[in-house]
């Protein structure tokens, strides 16, 4: 039984394990420093597909179908499966995952999604509702770009606060078994809105997210931020990074030694030409799902929050000039 | 602790209660044969808002607030909200929920989402991941026919067997009360596609969900149709019923005499001109959180499997020719 700390943390008292993670990605992300970490890189965004969307759900299905294999399972071994992506109504996800057959939770948190889906895989696990949950998101630059911002053809100039919408997808399978990464416990954060209305700075509309998320976190466990190897925030980017630092400072906390940022992570900062760092839901799924977790199973990383942040923000939103709402979940994870 | 029976069905060993629920409409629906068991209805389409958005989040506050009065608790009881709608992005939510600092759990499953989220609400109590939690949403008319048909000032004809989006929300609250109506269980629906591509004819598309999801609850409880006083499937309308009843007959399960189906029950068919029925997250929430709560309440009703199904199309993916995956929740519901 799970037991409840304050209002927003979870904490298992039989922490489920992480039965086996898959990502798989694009060109772009396979020239990164996590090149060589990957399940499998497309050198095509197309997927061989006909078009981005198609490819997005391609990418959502190799991930998950890798994830199974390395697990030994067959679709019908998980129970529930909670999956989502960015694009409108999550054709990704429901595009990619019908053939699978798996009971399917949708969720919605843009590029939180994958923190989202691994702690509500593991709340089933530990209540007895699921024996194996899984969790499973992506994105797709191309698909991305042209719901949120312009067709790639109009060649629209970025400002260097936008980051770059990742092509990629993970995948996590959650169950019981003997030994291996343990999901400790978790925070589902809160609505935030400060005013940021420019969805070309999401950093800055996603750091007091993940900020509250990590505060509530470590005031209502009574932890502090040296209790971690890592705490990974997903897509805050260079700016959100920042500022988040600084958030926390304010109150007391000094994140700057452990925390870290999927979207500094995924690729060269310095010479891919990424401007404020990647994001989109498959930029920590797939950081997640290569580095962080490998660096857990064998140990070289200890205690992880990974803290994913959403932008929840439409184009219509955008366009009626309303604040952007933002969004951080928290999983904590542990060696053993 | 629940238990799994089959994939799909949970069902739970120390059933949770309904806490209270709350309806919130707009005009057209309060003049429809639920009209006098509403909450709460306004009479202007945009809710004192400056857009259609903005009142659909409005919605979805009154809904909830109301929620939380009836059952006496303050926001902060809440340890998790599902919430979730058909707006890109899912903004009628994040828009609309973001002052209640409730921890917030976005879910998308079009409108399947009341079921969707209520069973998830219930699996948290049932686990002890949360002592109370909720489940929110909302659909507009007027929102939705922009983004998924075309503007209302296009004055486009609509075919017969196109639903009415309602302008309606619906919340649930959760919890452990001594008594109050029961969620059993209930049952993750699979993703289901059969090669559908009219947007303007969803319940053909989702008619085979909901008889996937029904005929699996009945195949793994052990259970028949006649166990229930009700089957209420959410916003197949006319087309979709009909072919849910004839897809259930031919594998011998004889439905009609508890199908019941919440987009023909939200309007008055015959004179408000809805073409073949209600449809859209609001509707069957806003069905439930009226006259079938009461009703299992007062114990005229005892036992309701409440099947709500989701058309998980994207504007994209129909200009794309994708055919339409849908989807279909379901939760047991019990007088006692």
């Amino acid at each position: 039984m799970a037991h409840r700390i304050g209002q927003s943390t979870i904490m298992m008292d039989r922490p489920p394990r992480i039965l086996s993670w898959a990502s798989a990605v694009g060109p772009k992300e396979a020239e990164g420093p996590l090149g060589k970490e990957f399940d499998r890189v497309f050198t095509d965004p197309y997927l061989g597909k006909s078009t981005w969307e198609a490819a997005e759900s391609e990418l959502q299905r190799q991930a998950l179908s890798m994830a199974l294999r390395k697990a030994d399972l067959t679709p019908d071994a998980l129970q529930c499966l909670f999956a989502g992506d960015l694009l409108n109504q999550c054709i990704g996800s429901t595009g990619g995952l019908g053939g699978f057959e798996i009971p399917h939770a949708g969720i919605y948190g843009a590029c939180s999604t994958m923190a989202l889906g691994l702690l509500l895989a593991a709340c089933m696990v530990e209540g007895g509702i699921a024996q194996q949950a899984g969790a499973v998101t992506s994105s797709h630059f191309c698909a991305s770009e042209r719901q949120f911002r312009q067709p790639l053809e109009y060649g629209g100039q970025r400002p260097q606060t936008a980051g770059w919408t990742a092509t990629a997808a993970g995948a996590v399978l959650v169950g019981t078994p003997p030994s291996g990464v343990c999901i400790r416990g978790g925070i589902l954060g809160r609505l935030r809105q400060f005013g940021v209305t420019d969805a070309n700075n999401m950093g800055a509309a996603m750091a007091p997210a993940a900020a509250d998320t990590i505060l509530t976190f470590l005031q209502e466990t009574g932890m502090s931020p040296t209790d971690f190897d890592m705490i990974a925030t997903g897509d805050l980017g260079k700016v959100g990074s920042r500022l988040l630092r600084q958030i926390a400072e304010k109150e007391g906390v000094d994140l700057s030694l452990v925390h870290t940022d999927c979207g500094l992570n995924l690729y060269h900062t310095d010479k891919q030409d990424m401007h404020a760092g990647g994001s989109g839901c498959g930029c920590s799924a797939a950081v997640l799902c290569s580095r962080i977790l490998r660096q857990l199973r064998e140990g070289t990383l200890q205690r992880v929050l990974f803290v994913a942040t959403g932008s929840l923000h439409s184009p219509t939103s955008v366009q009626q000039g309303m604040p952007i709402t933002a969004i951080a979940h928290g999983v904590y994870l542990t060696a053993e």
